[in-house]
């Protein structure tokens, strides 16, 4: 018999296929054929994008010249953009604002790399550093309201370059499904007086049945009511409204659990397309403490339909607790951190 | 300068590119290949489904046999079951519920055609009809709160069946989308007086903006913070919040704009995949006239990806405004109804 799961969060239910879930095999996706053609991300290639506003580079190298490991730029076709104003107008029964935010591209490595989990720990760290940085730079526009790091891996998932990046989103209002996480967090802590989230993790960890791998500092598991097969979820066991509190013990460890779990996605699924989502409180915006952040890891291996488009409800044909037993099999062989060096000691030129 | 666009029903912002809009042709998605093999919709092959659950059909022709013009069965791969218990489970901090619900398929022509708008007018309002009798019909089991009726057409929209469809899944909770236009309808009323979506009608018919085609009971246009590019609605100019409630006037009118509408997205974007949604008021549940029934029609042209996915808010690279103008001056031919002649005026066997 299925099953109707409910976020424990937000106010969704999740059809959850519990007799013969659905395996990785039983899934076909597009891959993406490889793409030639001038990369606008590599090294030498820095002309092709806006100036950078923010680098990790070798001391001596100048902005916009090769001699980074990671760079930040604006999108070349920015969605939304900082220079417009705020204040909503109306028009008629409507609202209105200009089109005011930010939209970034973080360049993952100077290295023409595809996925994520082929770069080094050391360089995720890096990455991880990356995404922080921007977080506290970009909030101090106070009409910025959410800073949405997110991820889009493979054509299918929405990518339309190859070279490994992430994207930073700044909204100038709070997102409606962050907003309605953050009443999840209000209401439980109301009435049972704990954060939902770090009740969550305690019963995952406990129960061992839907997690992928655990650390020290974090616990990476196929949440109870996935709306994707698949679907994985890294939240740190520590309760922690706003990701750019992250200390760098927590980053290390950080580094480790997602480069492994989307190692373990790429082997048991064979480099699946996919979107990633970090989910933190909002900025500048009071009563925010209550919030857990998490990274949210969703394979596109299905297709959003009409029934999802129209009620907010999933059908997932894969359970969690199938999803996390193949990946915890994965014997994600971890390599020790294969430091580059001394080039990494080099001051980040900021 | 690109604007922020707050949907009037519920809390959700969209990005419109309002400059150099996306038009029809910058679009490329893939188009179904024709697929073989014996289609399990056709008449003849009434084996191949679990028995029906409604038929029209020429007298004398007996139960899952041909002589039907519009045929409803199960879903042969239900998502969620009739026979299921209601009740909601706690498991920890989770909650539970068996799969409870219905999964129907509304064939929508004996014909195997892949498109609704290639059905005549007459037999438009019978697939209409049909989906009235089953809303009514599963209503009756008062564990059900919502029936929600969708489309999806084509393989990228998550159509497995080329056969024309349309489908039915009634739920045993009302839809978090639902859930929160019921509340801005409720919100408006309360602040207002009146309907938030009667207003918009007014305003839409007034601006002429995004009108697509206005009939005598029936308005077309393309919503103010569109989600998708050529996002187009169709919604009823009286204030009716049960879709069941449709007379037979309305039935009439709905086919002609509903095909007119369908053949203007196909020619203007070369036969697109899209979702079609109806949203009606959830059904045994109080105090829901306040809401407005309308359809929802999606065209899959673009990816949602990580923005999207991450914050509830979208993205849409053509202005609503550019989309109804095109399809607008579509001159879409409507000839005159073809009746299909006395066959039609056969009881209907249900």
């Amino acid at each position: 018999m299925p099953e109707w799961r409910k976020d424990p969060l937000v106010k969704r239910w999740v059809v959850i296929a519990t007799e013969r879930g659905k395996r990785p095999t039983d899934y076909r996706v597009p891959r993406d054929e490889k793409k030639g053609g001038r990369c606008p991300l590599c090294p030498g290639h820095e002309g092709d994008t806006p100036p950078e506003v923010l680098a990790f580079r070798h001391g001596g190298t100048a902005p916009d010249t090769p001699g980074w490991w990671i760079r930040v730029v604006p999108n070349k076709f920015p969605a939304v953009r900082p220079e417009a104003q705020a204040g909503v107008r109306r028009h008629g029964v409507y609202e209105v604002m200009d089109g005011l935010g930010a939209h970034e591209v973080v360049v993952e490595s100077p290295g023409h790399i595809a996925n994520l989990d082929a770069v080094d720990e050391r360089q995720l760290e890096e990455v991880i550093w990356a995404w922080q940085h921007r977080s506290l730079e970009l909030r101090r526009d106070p009409r910025l309201k959410y800073i949405q790091i997110f991820k889009n891996f493979g054509q299918t998932a929405g990518a339309s370059l190859e070279h490994t990046h992430s994207q930073i989103l700044a909204t100038p209002m709070v997102p409606v499904d962050v907003e309605e996480e953050m009443e999840g967090f209000k209401n439980y802590a109301r009435s049972v007086g704990r954060c939902i989230l770090c009740d969550v993790v305690a019963q995952e960890v406990s129960e061992r049945q839907r997690v992928v791998l655990e650390t020290g500092a974090f616990v990476s598991f196929a949440p109870y009511a996935s709306r994707f097969p698949f679907e994985t979820w890294i939240v740190p066991r520590e309760h922690q409204h706003d990701f750019a509190m992250i200390r760098e013990d927590q980053v290390r460890d950080l580094a480790r659990v997602l480069r492994s779990t989307l190692l373990r996605l790429r082997r048991v699924l064979n480099n699946p397309p996919f979107n990633m989502v970090l989910h933190t409180a909002p900025v500048n915006e009071p009563d925010t403490a209550g919030y857990h952040w998490h990274l949210e890891i969703m394979p596109r291996l299905t297709i959003m339909a009409g029934f999802e488009l129209g009620t907010g409800f999933y059908i997932n044909p894969t359970p969690p607790e199938l999803a996390a037993q193949v990946l915890r099999e994965e014997e994600a062989y971890l390599p020790p951190p294969a430091y580059a060096g001394a080039e990494r000691e080099a001051v980040r030129y900021v």
